[in-house]
């Protein structure tokens, strides 16, 4: 049945077409900037959403937040929470959180030091970001080991490559190079491997600072311009349930003072960090990025911030994370409608739990992929090259992800629907029967009118065979090695190229900034 | 970043909840009655659905139909249709178009013959079916080759043995029985081993004839009862450009004659046997469709029909069919949109290129799957085993598959939102920078909170190298295996068992019945 046997064109009408056998046009600018043509997928019914928006008010008034940081406390207060110092709580007056949702922007634009690669956040947009944060790298020919500069490097180098990724991550942590100066050197390879928007850890106050300057010295911007747009983005993670440690509240306060984005992302993992129940565990991401968003707003209101879900569970036997589960997904399309009521962009991931970049990759991915895609997420982070629940880093993973976002990119391009397209002339022109190879209407939009897969095989089955049974993820091993080797970085100005290894020696010679504990 | 480091429970508490590690009860029997709870999405306009809709009418009234059996040209001539017997062609007038779709029901049931595996066709109710039609079977032990009965029949358990899939398919070609018993055998084996809604191909009226009266034997009801309600299923695939064959047309008559039901398929592959625009591939999909709903309603009015959609692209290069395109995809949501103006069920397909169960496997037919997910299909053909094009069944990939339905049933049960769930009291009771693993919340829901996967591992990256590095395709091998090492037929009335024997013993003596050429 669906026709098998239907599926070949005549060997007379394929040996005519030769010049159709030359490559398309590139299609991956198109991708820069993509608009989910889809209505977001509701998960709630409004009942529901006000019950949970209702309880995480509630959460932060009658319970509240513990915030380490004493200077973070004191712009609470002064701006109307209840404080208790002994310890270090504060109830957020419901008030003072409208107020502050109201002040932060619905869109923003993240700037990118060369204006080609700017980033929507807000509206219909969606932006793919890679892997960020895991300590490990992995690729099918070396084993599994501590990330080191180098490989930092390569994906910065493989997110500069496709299109289709939106900005720079914190790909894998680079060991190798000494904590006092590891964010100097993951600034500076971001700032001299791309012109995409690189992203900062917020790490301590020092080390932000620094970042900072670097990032203001590629914009070519004073400071005072600098600040008026974000140039750069991070994420602040709350540690789930109800506490914002130092670094996280440092980090909220000089990013909005220096007016760049945050994404402040509770880390609920239902059954660990968050209640067992999905609407518990939204309850409590509701109401942690809510004071995250308050604090950041309360520092200088009109900053830019992103509502951050990153809710899934943990594994029922093992207590361990779990990602691409069904329960992720649903919370994935509740989350966008908690952060659309809120009036914020928002952001969600493609995570998984497998070990190997294999079927339970893509398809754990994929799930979670989609409940972002489907609940019209703006950012969507670790959507390439994430493994091992975070872990690691996988290079063949990350080439497999670009391919998959690459047709996800594809699907959002419209359907053109006009006279010329829906062709009953041609169609009339073509027999009962017969095949439309080569008819004009045929001929004249063969070459564009398909994406062509850079990885996914499309050759027979004798054909694969002869050519080594190799799977998406061994071709993948060999896509990402022949990117790598041919990669030239984006240009820069000598002057400030200059400026920021000179930047960089010089902190380096004063020490440097360890990061806050 | 996302808290990699706060990954795991304290060890005290995961050693405390021993009696969690019991299986949770099984959750399977949810998921055979499934619906959709999101919107279907649009990827049409009003005015552009308008535009297809009406220009397929068009097609269908002045450029018509080829339509090769004389019984199904006389029918459609007087009910209205102007043929031209010279050239077998027919053309549809708008109004017998019109009052065909608005005689076909816009939902039906496809009884079982035990009453436990009833399939709802229309509204909300999402079916998922397996892999159908291919030549070959293949799996990891054993290379690719013809189609056997056995292993027809391996398929037939392994649909029987997961609740998600909901009716049961011709998944591999027997081709080692001959071609004129060889409906007989799939017939008998389909009601032997399963009690779900078999299929039946259109290969000529004797072979149809010897299916029906089977599938009655088995309903154990006589010929007036049984023709009030469908009872199985077949594929129509119109000859795409504007042609129904021989086979096809009997089976349109034979099966609205008998009040089964008729999922009738267009092959519309874009640049193939479609136009090369996606517009225009949508546009003779719809015509095709809608002639061979109008020859079923002009047959028997009332026929339960399916709306099936498969059209998909063929591969810029080769000429070559191509699935899980991002063409595909927009086309299965605009598919949605046109059965749904016409108000009537419709059918998608869960299907890849790919060669392998690999990756690249997952990723197409999951972008697949979400196309007809997305867009709301009642029916989702190919959803599992599905290999090459379809040129092939996998083991291996079937068993992936099965997975990610489950994992897409689960995400599809709704979000409890209620006091206890939201949990204010639990998220009170643990302190700031806690967890829950302990909590009495946490505990009296822990066991069947999440769901639990059978195939997708969440062991640690440790655990996972000792254990053999086993990809998720490697695992799916032994789980087949052990499926159909443990599997048990459902229980049929011995009498009904040797009536259904008796009856292919006597037509094998009779000398069976060649298919229709």
């Amino acid at each position: 049945m669906d026709a098998p046997t239907a599926r070949k064109p005549p060997r007379e009408r394929r040996r005519k077409r030769p010049e159709d056998l030359n490559p398309s046009p590139p299609r991956s600018e198109r991708y820069r900037h993509l608009v989910n043509p889809f209505e977001p997928a509701r998960a709630l019914s409004e009942d529901h959403l006000e019950a949970i928006h209702g309880a995480a008010i509630k959460l932060l008034a009658d319970i509240g937040m513990r915030v380490l940081l004493p200077e973070a406390r004191t712009l609470l207060a002064e701006a109307g929470a209840r404080v208790d110092e002994s310890e270090q709580h504060v109830f957020f007056d419901p008030d003072l959180v409208a107020a502050s949702v109201a002040a932060a922007p619905a869109r923003f634009d993240i700037r990118s030091r060369t204006g080609e690669r700017d980033v929507a956040m807000g509206g219909r947009s969606v932006a793919f970001f890679p892997v960020a944060g895991p300590p490990h790298s992995i690729d099918l020919d070396r084993s599994r080991r501590a990330g080191n500069l180098s490989e930092f490097e390569d994906f910065i180098k493989l997110t500069q490559a496709y299109d289709v990724l939106h900005g720079l991550t914190p790909a894998v942590e680079p060991q190798d190079v000494p904590l006092e100066v590891r964010h100097l050197h993951m600034t500076l390879s971001q700032l001299l491997l791309s012109d995409k928007v690189p992203f900062i850890y917020s790490r301590g106050r020092a080390q932000v600072a620094d970042c900072l300057e670097m990032i203001r010295i590629a914009s070519g911007l004073d400071h005072d311009r600098f600040v008026q747009e974000p140039w750069c983005w991070t994420v602040i993670n709350t540690n789930s349930p109800r506490q914002l440690d130092l670094p996280m509240c440092e980090g909220i306060i000089d990013f909005a003072r220096n007016g760049q984005a945050l994404v402040i992302t509770p880390f609920t993992l239902a059954g660990a960090m968050a209640p067992v129940s999905m609407a518990g565990a939204l309850t409590l991401q509701h109401a942690e990025a809510l004071a995250g968003i308050t604090l950041a707003q309360v520092a200088k209101p009109g900053t830019p911030v992103v509502y951050g879900a990153f809710t899934s569970n943990v594994d029922m036997r093992s207590g361990a994370p779990a990602f691409g589960t069904p329960e992720a997904f649903k919370a994935a399309i509740a989350s966008g409608q908690l952060a659309r009521h809120l009036g914020l962009p928002w952001r969600s991931s493609g995570v998984n739990t497998s070990n190997a970049p294999d079927a339970q990759g893509a398809y754990e991915t994929m799930i979670n992929m989609f409940g972002a895609l489907q609940g019209g997420a703006n950012m969507i982070i670790h959507a390439a090259g994430w493994l091992e629940s975070g872990l690691s880093a996988s290079y063949e993973k990350f080439v497999l992800d670009v391919e998959m976002l690459q047709i996800v990119a594809e699907a959002f391009q419209p359907i053109e629907v006009s006279e010329t397209e829906i062709a009953l002339d041609a169609i009339a022109g073509v027999a009962p029967g017969g095949h439309f190879f080569g008819a004009p209407h045929t001929l004249e939009r063969f070459r564009s009118a398909f994406y062509e897969p850079f990885l996914f095989e499309r050759s027979n089955f004798e054909q694969w065979v002869e050519s080594g049974e190799l799977t998406a993820t061994d071709r993948a091993n060999r896509v990402w090695k022949e990117v790598l080797a041919g990669f030239e970085p984006p240009p820069i100005d000598s002057e400030v190229r200059s400026a920021l290894t000179d930047y960089l020696e010089r902190r380096r010679d004063e020490g440097g900034a360890l990061p806050r504990t």
